[in-house]
């Protein structure tokens, strides 16, 4: 589900900030505490061990390995790669966001260029859309599991009203090895034709216009398709996910609080018992990267995903409202206010 | 309201920087002082405290801290997570000011292609424009808070002329779960239809030009629902300026003056009772956040937010005046001073 | 004026980096050295005292403070907050000069689509061009200083033959509280539109082409306005500006060559009475300030601004010889070398 | 073969980071391993030699250089580099990807443009869509080694059913010192040209809308050569690819467990025999590496490189079924669900 | 002379590796050689008057300055200056070759729509492609210095075929103070309009059609202007190569192997006498700022520039072959492998 948030930073203000915080759908705290207190359990059995459980020679070995942690983990820059990655990610996401396909424009050309009252045009108008919304359907169950969880098959979808057993016999009389996610374009681009030869559109002018919006929406879900199938190549992730996760790893034991009388780095001016910098540091990047995990495939059934099931019915809705509901709506005609 | 600063920066002259950062509206110092002041507030307690209240043996536990904050705050890089961000909320903002939606274009296209003096011609005219200012309003509302707070109702943006009690009608009669800034658009198409049909304008075509301008409209007003549907996603906001306000509070102890005769980092060279670099820092990484923070809903009361309230206005006014008020304005023609 | 430096870069060679160096309109040298003299006098008058005047316990503090500084320095991080904060202003800049208007396209347009050469027709083509440049030249009064020191008033923009008085006179009829950069271009639509109806152009499609050439001219404009009504945010900008003086005010102290016994980091392993790495640094900061600075408004006077006067002056001149001059200049057509 | 693991990460999970994690195929561990191994045996070599060969002042020299090592690695700034320019390569990759052509959009318009069942009529289409796929085929064949070794000659072509001897007779008729890419999108044109002129389109507009769309798809496979053409600088590639192989290279001597009384910075705490942190520094520094080496060039053979033989079979196979197989589909028009 | 390497790279492997640096036309070590040597060359000879000339009081002072120049190096943020600044220079470069201008897709839209095979039609055909290369000629002689000295007067041009003598005299009677790059193009859309008005265009359509490929290719040319008039503010490009060039400066004597007894960082554990890592570190970094160097200018005679020479004699010889040697090429229609 899409997290909003925009009205609380409507104005910059302090109160704003703390609204912003106190969230929890959606929030940072939702997506990284499972990992913060498995970290901080691994820490505190760390820890205990050092303070409790350790004669003195072990309590060396084990201030140098703290010490030898404390010293490598800034060989890990996080910070630049983490920056350029979530950048990449986040430039993605709102590009497929872009290309989500809504039906309104479209609707809005059919109402306007096909005309007519008659049962058979208001079917093609309905039609048309309904055709657009089922690509878009299509589409969205092999790209999001839970719409794919949603429609298991094709029944499901006519069940749903999306299309009608004989457009599903029609779907498979077509033989193809691929996807036929063009066919109901194909259908829809027919129903036009049709429509200019019947009579119900002016010109043949507007029989391209409509082709060419059907085509600009048709190129949007071929987007998604794409940016499925060729994702973020798998090394660039792989090394993003794994260098977080190791550099925690490493700062289970570097940042130990280490109660010596010896000379290291690792040791701190006081014991706080509790890893306090760290679990910011934690929040810090594993947000960060959070933040990049879950907008890889917005697809998903992630909180921040893109409400894909809300879509479908929206569009479907809309579209016949647009072209069949609010057919012959406008209003007479007077003089503005501002009439002189 | 938008802060223009242009023309002092018209000549890059030593001047220019003073009369930029003398400015208050809009500034630096307008945006991060109450912050400033708070986060002063507690440093001088906290100072005091150290200098007057605490015995020897708090002092050394005070310095402990101290030192402990100062090691720490290295490991924030505040510095790379606010300029990604800030690039990232940047973009934004400038994209969604190109989708604000400027009507000169629609009204001039329309004055040109919708011929005609009398006043149902007129009318038509006037309504386009009516419609689209409309569905603005609409948007506005619904993403705007101080659009929200002038026009609570659909009554009160009757009483400031942008629909009729009919138009109120007529969007009621409509049903649809869904928001309805499609039906002006519907509506403003099917005028220009009658307009074609009545022989107001020559030919199909400009119809069709006129229907594409409508689409560009839309799509820009579009594209801000969609901004404010998917903000920037919850977590990145909260990780950046979460972490901006916990190094500012691990500086609160970190920055203190220590006078002690221990070996310590934090141990500056000289008291001067006033953290003037923290300070300095302070107005870097909060007046950057402070950027962020503002243009992530451009929508609100910000003192940088778009004038959302008159561009409705002048929207209004100049598209009724481009489609009706400069009708045959155009001079008579004569040769130009370079006529050979 | 726009420095043009193209031609000594064609060849990356040892030579014309020197070239590059040596210029001095435009330069680095140009545009940092009173800022540079103007400190490097306060740096020998604070040296000096340190030397000469101070007694040993004066100078101890002076060492303290320069130590002071030295240390904190490094808590301020110009170069990364430089780098985005140029990278915006440099995307905003070029930006702006791609929409800056030129008028050859649109000119070679009417050319080919209003024929004659009557004067009337003549008269209608020229007219066209110079209502267009009129806009140009309006906008850029309003966002451009020397533009608008060139023309204060209206009628010196008639003296130079941008419009007539009959011109002014229709301007002034148009009541409007708002800009009135739209009119000539809809008063060029309707001229346009007349000479469709007059005869002088073949068909309806080319009037429509014709005004979406005149669309895009006109977006171009308004978007010059946008950038000059909403610029970087204030914020930003003083923020950069600040932090990179605040530097270089740290920089008088913390660069001194302090000679003492005592153990300091500031201490210089040689005194080289001129703080030549400081001054390179001050090159590079300032500099790459300047940049920023510089771009901010480039419709201002500095050297590196666009040339706008030039610019309104080569499109009326340009334009008529395209729609006027060029007319008949066909040569006859000839067999070229290669035919076979 | 691209690697699709976008079902993963459909919900950010614990879990989900196992499985990206385990892959194989495409993944890290695969793209690293022989760098990996080669590397750590090398060090180990050296790490025998130090421990078990040498004598002691031979250790006090190797200790040195190790030192030394040490030291300078931190002068070489991997992580901005890499970040640069794997960024670019990245938006190249992403770039030619959109542009590498689907045959869908123009199939489509082909369908519902020319009209007719005959044998005639079917074969123009049919022919326009192998035409064109012909031109991918040409184009790939000239950049992508696998599908140059998949179409060694003409002739090969020819057997695959992507032209007819007939069409290579054409080919070779036409005299060119440079490719001739352009030729069959010229006959497809012809071929419309033709199919107008036999009334088998409506009207003009549409051959120009076609017109149109061969372009974009023209234009499309043009950019490809071009990236091929010009490629990144190889300065630049050199650059980034030799630096990462010498700071691995210094870190050979530079992360040697050194087991010394002397006061080195190299100095580990604890001797682990096994360089941990550098291993994993490898994987991070290589990883990101090979993620711009494998993008460089992404009609390669490498796994994440397009699969532009897939692409060619599909594009012939959906477009002949879309053109021709589909013809007739449409299913009879029903009332729908919602219909009232 | 572009460099092209991407078959090397097409499969990422250690060989591919190899191939990729041992090349010598266009790489690091062309491009960076000379430099290198002249800098080896003032660093031995520092070198050798330290181990040789110097007496022990002298010694002091070098190893002083040495300390001096070791540690400033450091405040030289060289890496990320680089960074943004080579991202900007190759985005320009990039776009720069993106507009460079191809005639293919005129070509083929003139050989389409320009119907006929008499010499008149023909010569028409030919004459616009010949016009349409002029321009780039034109454009190109006042831009790239390679280009220039091939055509150093029209005459030269008129020998090579660009242009008649007719057309040298046509173009000297339009008479304007700019440069005339429209008047081809002028030239080229009254051909167009002529061969309508002879019957060898179906419509009106087309022509407009045609003149806005003509407008497309005519922006692409006006940006390549544009760059060349508008180029990155010198500044920011004085200021990145000045840095580099210091750093290296600082680094003569601050890299130097210093044989002391006294405790000063510039003391290196081990002398090398040859100064490997910053070798590396000149490598990396001049040849980063290389990559900037070359890509300023693409138009210049450096081996990473455009091949504009070529690119000129191609689009003259294609666009002749297209519109002339390849009309009635479309083979005879036959029915394809897969017909059924």
């Amino acid at each position: 589900m899409t997290i909003t948030y925009t009205l609380d930073v409507s104005k910059s203000r302090f109160s704003s900030f703390g609204k912003l915080l106190l969230r929890w759908r959606g929030s940072l705290w939702k997506s990284v505490y499972r990992e913060l207190f498995f970290w901080l359990a691994m820490y505190s059995m760390l820890s205990c061990s050092y303070r409790l459980l350790l004669n003195d020679e072990q309590k060396i070995v084990f201030e140098n390995i703290s010490e030898f942690c404390y010293k490598y983990t800034d060989f890990i820059p996080l910070t630049f790669i983490l920056g350029f990655f979530v950048s990449l990610v986040v430039n993605r996401w709102w590009d497929m966001f872009n290309n989500i396909g809504w039906i309104d424009n479209i609707a809005l050309y059919i109402a306007a260029y096909i005309e007519g009252v008659e049962d058979d045009v208001r079917m093609t108008r309905r039609n048309i859309i309904r055709y657009l919304v089922l690509v878009q359907a299509m589409v969205f169950r092999d790209i999001s599991p839970p719409i794919r969880l949603r429609f298991p098959t094709m029944n499901s979808m006519q069940e749903a009203g999306f299309l009608s057993q004989t457009d599903i016999a029609a779907l498979d009389s077509v033989e193809s090895p691929h996807a036929k996610y063009w066919l109901p374009i194909h259908w829809a681009m027919m129903l036009i034709s049709k429509a200019r030869e019947g009579g119900h559109m002016k010109n043949d002018g507007m029989v391209m216009d409509l082709y060419n919006r059907l085509r600009e929406y048709r190129i949007g879900l071929n987007a998604l398709c794409c940016y499925d199938w060729v994702p973020v190549p798998l090394v660039y992730t792989q090394v993003v996910f794994l260098t977080v996760r190791f550099y925690f790893l490493l700062a289970l034991m570097g940042r130990q609080y280490i109660t010596t009388e010896r000379n290291l780095n690792v040791k701190s001016p006081i014991d706080l018992y509790f890893p306090v910098v760290t679990v910011i540091q934690f929040l810090f990047y594993m947000g960060w990267m959070k933040v990049a995990e879950a907008l890889l495939n917005p697809f998903g059934s992630d909180e921040d995903d893109f409400e894909v099931n809300y879509l479908l019915d929206r569009n479907l809705q809309v579209g016949m409202t647009i072209v069949d509901g609010a057919i012959g709506s406008l209003p007479d005609q007077e003089k503005d206010q501002f009439w002189h």
